[in-house]
């Protein structure tokens, strides 16, 4: 499935196709494959050069709306905002008090709803049913049911994830395909490209994306990609205007590390083994995740284990040089 | 879908369950979460904290038939063994002199199979369609269909890959689904746990997993997770008695890299501007991928660049201490 004529059917203004800044003033020079002319080739040669110029620095963490808060009357989106970690973090964020809180969970739980709802009268709290596993397309129309209604959004967060080692395609479908999906599906609302106003994108990976918990590889590997996706987002910026960090937190005490199964059961006491040492609060990881959402600093990697925040530093090996 | 279940079907000889090393003399104290007497529990602590006791140990790297061909006379499958970087890893294989070379790729090319069947009398060269994509079951039928034949295998190739990034589903599916559904299917093959001899795996990963070509953020993503899967794999040798390294090329010069698609379209040119670069052949991709196989280093994470080979060394931001 070609994606781009996917998202033009919404009704999304935008141009013919996406084009790159730097091809902005030529753009079919450079993307029509069928480059004939001398000219053309010229033109070609000379922006190659100046895109190998510009591409080749070392990419510089950007503070977007730094000084400004991140949260207080802004409007965010929050996948899995109902779920283990995600209930508590909601909390937070109402009390730092955006204008729409809108939650995509899998089930309603109005209870959470109307306790969200009541906590601060600055805050609108809404709901919709949302499984990240549905086609892009179905996740194109939710986001343009949500623009169309609040006009802008100014925060997503991807926090949809599954620990079970058994279900190895709704391991990848939930914690990889899934964010890509729903990070992809905003993208036409956001992207500079199409005169969007840019954005921010907050994933909730996860420390084992760092260094596995090998007993679940499945479930390790979806978070790497999730970590790395995140990673590439918050280095398209100045192509998109959107900027994106990941959250990382380490082990938390919640339902989905009470017990999971093991790839194989290569481990059956997996969760009671890992339960045998420090983990943190849900609470605690709320608290550090909003300290994160306010930094709100691109390309950040922060891992949130044992109620402190830190800021990783990704090791370099290699280097595309583009 | 329960994978244990699903294996079983196929005939293939097994304890009930899997159970990890140190409980099989206890398994149903340990894998039975009803536990009632206090005979029981007593058991399940003891056992816990051997587990802590032992598995909270760097791992070390381990090196499984040191001094022996890990090529000379075995058994080998190889998953797209015809394809961009496979031909040419092939051939260096076959001069090697392998009893058998088994390669599995979506599609048969004659002449390749007759080119590599030429090429050295000691190894037979044989072919069975396959496209890694299928559902697990079908890639454990086809994995019966080798055993039976070759009774034993000692090296399996994970090689299948796509590089677009329109193609969101299909490159996780090919990418990571896939190479974690074939690993799979031959486990109950090699499995320690159910008798089995053991075996090694290599998955052919990217240096896009360590860092990305932010441009194509869903392949590295893709990526990472097949890396992270494969450090696991090879921290699961106590407990399976398989081994696994990651062979992560550089840009290899390839009809993959020569055009392909960026995420909604970032940058239409990301192709040129990478081969713009230094590169290098399949030749010398395929001769580091062959000194690799070699040193037969479970664990390892081998970058094949500009024709050299050299493992990297992972770096530690969290450990699991299980």
């Amino acid at each position: 499935m070609k994606y781009f004529p996917e998202l033009l059917k919404h009704g999304i203004a935008c141009t013919p196709r996406y084009v790159s800044k730097v091809s902005s003033s030529k753009p079919h020079s450079l993307s029509n494959s069928k480059r004939k002319s001398t000219d053309g080739d010229h033109v070609w040669k000379i922006s190659l050069l100046k895109r190998l110029k510009s591409n080749n620095t070392d990419f510089k963490d950007q503070k977007k709306g730094g000084g400004k808060d991140a949260i207080a009357g802004k409007n965010i989106i929050f996948v899995a905002g109902l779920g283990c970690i995600g209930m508590d973090t909601s909390r937070e964020i109402v009390k730092s008090g955006p204008k729409n809180l809108v939650i995509l969970d899998r089930l309603e739980k109005p209870e959470a709803i109307k306790e969200l709802s009541g906590m601060n009268p600055k805050t609108k709290v809404t709901f919709h049913p949302y499984d990240v596993t549905v086609p892009l397309e179905e996740s194109v129309k939710l986001m343009k049911t949500i623009f169309d209604k609040l006009k802008t959004v100014d925060l997503l967060i991807n926090g949809a994830g599954i620990l079970d080692d058994h279900e190895i395609e709704q391991t990848i479908a939930v914690n990889f395909t899934g964010t890509v999906n729903t990070t992809t599906a905003i993208m036409p609302f956001w992207d500079k490209r199409q005169g969007g106003p840019g954005g921010v994108i907050a994933n909730i990976c996860s420390v084992t994306g760092f260094n596995s918990i090998y007993q679940v590889p499945v479930y390790c590997a979806s978070k790497a990609a999730a970590l790395s996706f995140t990673m590439s987002l918050a280095r398209l910026t100045p192509v998109t205007g959107v900027t994106a960090y990941s959250i990382n937190p380490g082990i938390t005490k919640t339902t989905l590390v009470n017990k999971f199964n093991s790839w194989l059961d290569v481990e059956p006491c997996v969760a009671q083994l890992l339960l045998a040492h420090p983990t943190q609060t849900t609470k605690q990881c709320a608290k550090s995740f909003v300290k994160a959402i306010k930094e709100n600093k691109n390309g950040a990697i922060w891992k949130l284990d044992l109620g402190t925040l830190e800021a990783i530093k990704w090791t370099k090996h290699w280097d595309s040089h583009i």
